[in-house]
């Protein structure tokens, strides 16, 4: 009981700062961002030994290294918080702008204007960049922030947290603007996600479990990324040496992140002319195959069977699945079933397969002769990233501050009345 | 068990049917909405007779004139119908269009473009003619559709139903396109808002108990209409005939409709001026006032004392609550606090206090000098209308065919890889 009230208590602030920070000019968001940023730097000795107390509990606690490593924090790591703050008080503001406007035969005069969706709730795990990252976008976009991060995280994300508020309190901002949950009971979560009366959408970011643990219990509208599963395929039509180049970048060059290629399609015509020297070129790097009995037999030898699990599966390592198709249309319906709706890419020198794979295959980005790893806010000119949306709702693909935001309908009259 | 495998099986033909229908040109989709009309003209004689059928359960069961007359078809009410289908085949189809296309520095061209969202379900009460206008609008827009009506009007939309269904299938479109669900087993709601893996949005159609039902079931993304508390505020620098004429409009017109006024809040300034004849006009179109003392007291005699709760109220009748306000901002506070985010307008002369209105008050739609009656699909130049959005994620006020697509980024490379 007490922690619902205290849950309730800090999105009924929320709500409440959210009709402060909506009105804001950019100027005064963008001088308080740089502000924020500079309160990062001069606290940079309390953030990091806050981490250090996260990290040294992590140790005694026999975590794994790449756990520890996603949560550790050090001079370069805090150096980006600070230059993420500092570029998102470059972006322009969303808020204000008009999407469209136009007269209808009434005589009325309608603005189609961007506004704050109102209060944010994020719940994450480990990165403790996450906290400065969201409260920076969520910021300059006008919205009222929630923060719940990991426990693990706690030390570091209060450190960063308290910082950047004193910005805030500082600037007679609203107490509420921003906000973090400390306790550790993890029935906080649940509690929060049935507040929908103050917070306005939930964005989870984190492995599966947190996500559909945040689906299942939330009555406050989720936007979510589930999986990359992401797809190339090489077309009959392609140039075989860009398939080589792409594929290689999809799978290897930084292959635990989720718009990394964990399946390749390769259409039968060419199997045979293409997968013996990508496979090689794959086995140098160290990527362990799992083919389709026609890449095994076209391989010869040391290249384990795929299940069909493998091609649903997102390996986030070195690991792909590989699987000879015999026509352009399995390769679509392949990527639609087993995908994950991400972000899937075709090789082909063929316009007409071009614009069909693009209108066919139900993803949020695809690609024609490109690597799937430029599905990001940074690489599409958003300027920033708040995440990647695999949902249909609201915001699809990366997400940066136009996607924080929602949108009125301002109309100016001039006396009328419905007939 | 049985149900649960009836539904999964209705939502993976929809899902499976949504990939066909996405694809649809424009004019296939036109000619078969077009059939569809035509459809529901020839089975006039079939679908009346179903309704009569409804309506005399009803009329058994003693239920309200106005209950019955909400679910009754008749010759106009069937000819709108297949009106509202043809209209429908007028509109520009969303499906495909560029919202907008840059190129950036890596060379990429990005164009980011409207796709049907996938399968909608609409789960509704009463009115029949809800079942052929969602079927039209969701099947221009290229969704498949589920549509659970009330049991009270089963007959009659299964009937309506069937007509359009013949369409659907003499044109060799997939089973799943358009599907009805007919069991009356209440808990068919409750599995239906489990399917997330195949259902992509569920719109509730209906009252508050429906809606709250919906959301704290759904684990699919819900938009939703709660209420219409639509308020009318007379700002001291009103043209006070204009405000007649507006407010006795918003609120007479037509009551029972969610953009009715249902609270009238009158600068302190111009009370004294304005109130008098104003409510002698409501009184005589029989316009029930619960007023706050100043009103009362201005009023003279024959105004019932307001109560807190009077001002959170949808009368969806001839009732208004009144309350003089002292100044510009408590207007604007009590909007953002009593009302329900739908429709506000404030009848003014001063473009400062218009503008500030525009901006503060956080609603779907914000009107300067006209009634709120306005907010309407077809008002607004969409042509048609699925609903009205109070919710900020996705589609906010009127929803018609652009609010029922998604986008995705489709993306033309030439060999790019990432650094």
């Amino acid at each position: 009981m007490e922690l619902k009230k205290q849950l309730i208590q800090i999105a009924k602030n929320a709500k409440s700062a959210s009709g402060v920070i909506a009105n804001l000019a950019a100027s005064e968001k963008n001088r308080i961002l740089e502000e924020m940023a500079e309160a990062l730097k001069n606290n940079k000795g309390k953030i990091l030994k806050a981490n250090k107390k996260d990290i040294n509990a992590l140790r005694c606690a026999k975590a794994s290294g790449a756990f520890i490593d996603r949560l550790e924090l050090n001079e370069a790591r805090l150096e980006d918080m600070v230059t993420g703050l500092l570029d998102v008080a470059k972006l322009a503001d969303p808020v204000g702008a008009e999407i469209k406007s136009w007269q209808v035969p009434s005589g009325l005069q309608i603005h189609k204007v961007r506004v704050p969706i109102g209060v944010i709730a994020i719940i994450y795990e480990s990165r403790p960049n996450v906290t400065s990252d969201c409260i920076g976008l969520a910021f300059k976009s006008g919205n009222s922030v929630i923060l719940r991060g990991g426990s693990e995280a706690l030390n570091s994300n209060i450190a960063i947290f308290e910082a950047i508020n004193e910005v805030v309190k500082k600037n007679n901002l609203p107490d509420g603007v921003i906000n973090i949950i400390t306790v550790k009971d993890r029935r906080a979560i649940d509690v929060l996600l049935k507040l929908n009366d103050y917070i306005d959408v939930v964005i989870p970011r984190g492995g599966e479990g947190l996500i559909k643990k945040v689906v299942s219990c939330s009555r406050i509208p989720v936007i979510k990324h589930y999986k990359g599963i992401c797809h190339v395929y090489v077309d009959d039509y392609a140039d075989l040496n860009m398939a080589e180049r792409i594929c290689f970048n999809a799978k290897v060059q930084r292959p635990g992140v989720c718009n990394a290629m964990e399946s390749m399609l390769v259409h039968r015509d060419v199997a045979a002319r293409f997968l013996p020297g990508m496979l090689k070129k794959f086995k140098e790097a160290g990527v362990e195959i799992r083919g389709c009995p026609l890449t095994q037999k076209i391989a010869k030898a040391g290249i384990k069977k795929a299940k069909d699990s493998d091609y649903r599966t997102e390996y986030s390592d070195l690991i792909l699945a590989v699987k000879v198709v015999d026509t352009f249309d399995e390769a679509v319906s392949r990527i639609n079933e087993y995908g994950s709706h991400h972000s899937d890419s075709i090789i082909t020198d063929d316009e007409n397969n071009a614009r069909e794979f693009l209108k066919r295959v139900d993803s949020a980005c695809v690609y024609v002769n490109a690597s799937t790893r430029f599905t990001d806010g940074y690489e599409f000119g958003m300027g920033a990233e708040i995440g990647i949306s695999t949902d249909k709702l609201h915001a699809r693909g990366p997400m940066a501050l136009e996607e924080l935001t929602s949108y009125k309908y301002a109309v100016w009259g001039s006396g009328q009345v419905r007939e």
